[in-house]
């Protein structure tokens, strides 16, 4: 498995091109795993799909130590880089998100998403404090010698004081003063418009990633206005449980299972999801330049199921 | 949220109707809920769900405890019956399968499916070592006030000796012992055609388990033949990871994220989905007449996401 700091440049060089990339977000080993395969050059937590999955509300409500269990058990399993959704920090204070970092770079994460709502009090924090965190991270990263990739959200597009208008400005105003402080990419909850975007770009140009939801423009509209990064947010999970709570009303209502299987996993394929990618467990003997991702894994064992 | 005692009442009940009933495995918390929502009468865990989502191929390679800790999370959330997949018991021993047992009624399961495959020797283990098993937990169960509904699962059409014909005998002879030891419902792995469903139920009447697959009879054709339930095992882990490939596929080839929008939840829907179905999160304060399924939540806090 290629070392951290390797993953880390890796990951920030695909902010740096001049093109766009897709970064999904997975909630557990095998959501992570099928993204890895598919070929995908990143993965990230969903902090909602995440702790949703182990019975939290999105938030900070859960235990740090488990959610990052559950971050650990991905990291382990996956070879591309991983970014870690971290709210705003884990804790009340700097060093709090210090020391989340410090965990999320010892489970093998070479990215953090932060956000600047405080979660005490559903507020924006005011920016000067958001920037210490920022800059709090930038300096741990490159002492601890991974220079993690620092996303910085903010929602003053829906959290911010006065009219739209005002909104707007201060997420300009926040967006400048992270990547000052050292963030890698901004990232603008509710910053869906096509329009929006390209303003936002002209006033704060540099690596911007926004979510795939309703009404964004299409990925190849996105890269011709610059857009470095678009994220999945939740939405796997929400489109996993969509397809469940279709196949239910089937089964409830018409009485067929046939949306259950149609283009289904095997049992085997689903199994082969909780190894890493080359099936060896051996990670360390897996040469950087050999990481083939949809290629057939080695292990095998007979099937329980089949 | 009803008794243990009334919950395995309840779950037996449904075994015991001459109608057909679908029981789905979920693999975490939020699969279990939208099911629970969708208004199924109970809802089970699927091993090989819920064992790749933390990282472990199916099997007894995760610890019990690390295995059980994540049935607890959905357990703590579902006010139905819930059935837990406990493979061969966990451990060799017949103690160990009645341990495991007690650790699932203390959770607040109300069922388990056993099956007659030893980990260890990945053979089917003779039919008096696994009777000694049906038979412990049966006492245990009624002897702990909880009458858990035990679904005998066995492999001898896959892993018995000798031809078809001799594999489908032992079949038919093991799910006789079961029954006759007290199992509730038997399930014989791999029997999927109508014909031999037919004949298995002429010479082992009784509840019978089957899972849903390609070539399985549609749910009005299993229900006249007389089958009781008909569960998911790990399929909704297939389906939901096949249509994240499909996702993947279409973003990494035609750039469109179309599908992973299509019939997706809400942020909101989804983070209700970590509280229990009445939303109070005291779930002692709901009366069982009111665990109105499919009906609007109470409590509702400010979206995160939206």
């Amino acid at each position: 498995m290629p070392s951290a700091a390797t993953n880390a440049e890796r990951f920030r060089e695909l902010h740096r091109r001049h093109r766009l990339f897709v970064l999904p977000n997975a909630w557990d080993v095998p959501s992570a795993r099928i993204f890895e395969d598919a070929g995908f050059p990143a993965v990230a937590t969903s902090s909602a799909g995440v702790m949703v999955s182990l019975g939290y509300p999105d938030g900070e409500g859960i235990p740090r130590a488990e959610y990052l269990a559950a971050v650990r058990r991905i990291a382990e399993k996956v070879a591309i880089p991983l970014s870690v959704d971290i709210v705003a920090g884990f804790g009340p204070s700097v060093a709090d998100a210090v020391e989340t970092v410090r965990q999320v770079i010892e489970i093998g994460g070479v990215g953090v998403n932060l956000e600047d709502v405080d979660p005490a009090t559903e507020r924006l924090r005011p920016l000067e404090a958001q920037l210490e965190r920022v800059r709090a991270i930038r300096e741990y990263a490159e002492a601890a010698g991974v220079p993690v990739v620092l996303n910085a959200r903010t929602d003053a597009l829906t959290h911010g004081a006065g009219t739209a208008r005002d909104r707007f400005r201060e997420a300009i105003r926040r967006a400048r003063a992270y990547r000052d402080a050292g963030a890698d990419c901004v990232y603008p909850m509710r910053l869906v418009e096509g329009d929006a975007i390209a303003r936002f770009l002209a006033e704060s140009p540099g690596a911007l990633n926004v979510m795939v939801r309703p009404g964004l423009p299409t990925l190849p509209e996105l890269e011709r206005m610059g857009v470095r990064r678009v994220s999945f947010g939740p939405a796997a999970s929400y489109a996993a449980l969509g397809l469940l709570r279709r196949v239910a009303a089937d089964i409830l209502g018409a009485r067929s299972f046939e949306r259950l299987l149609d283009g289904a996993l095997t049992f085997d394929e689903l199994n082969r999801l909780a190894r890493p990618a080359h099936g060896s467990g051996v990670a360390q003997d897996v040469p950087p330049s050999g990481r083939a991702r949809a290629g057939p894994r080695r292990s095998r064992r007979p099937s329980r199921r089949s």
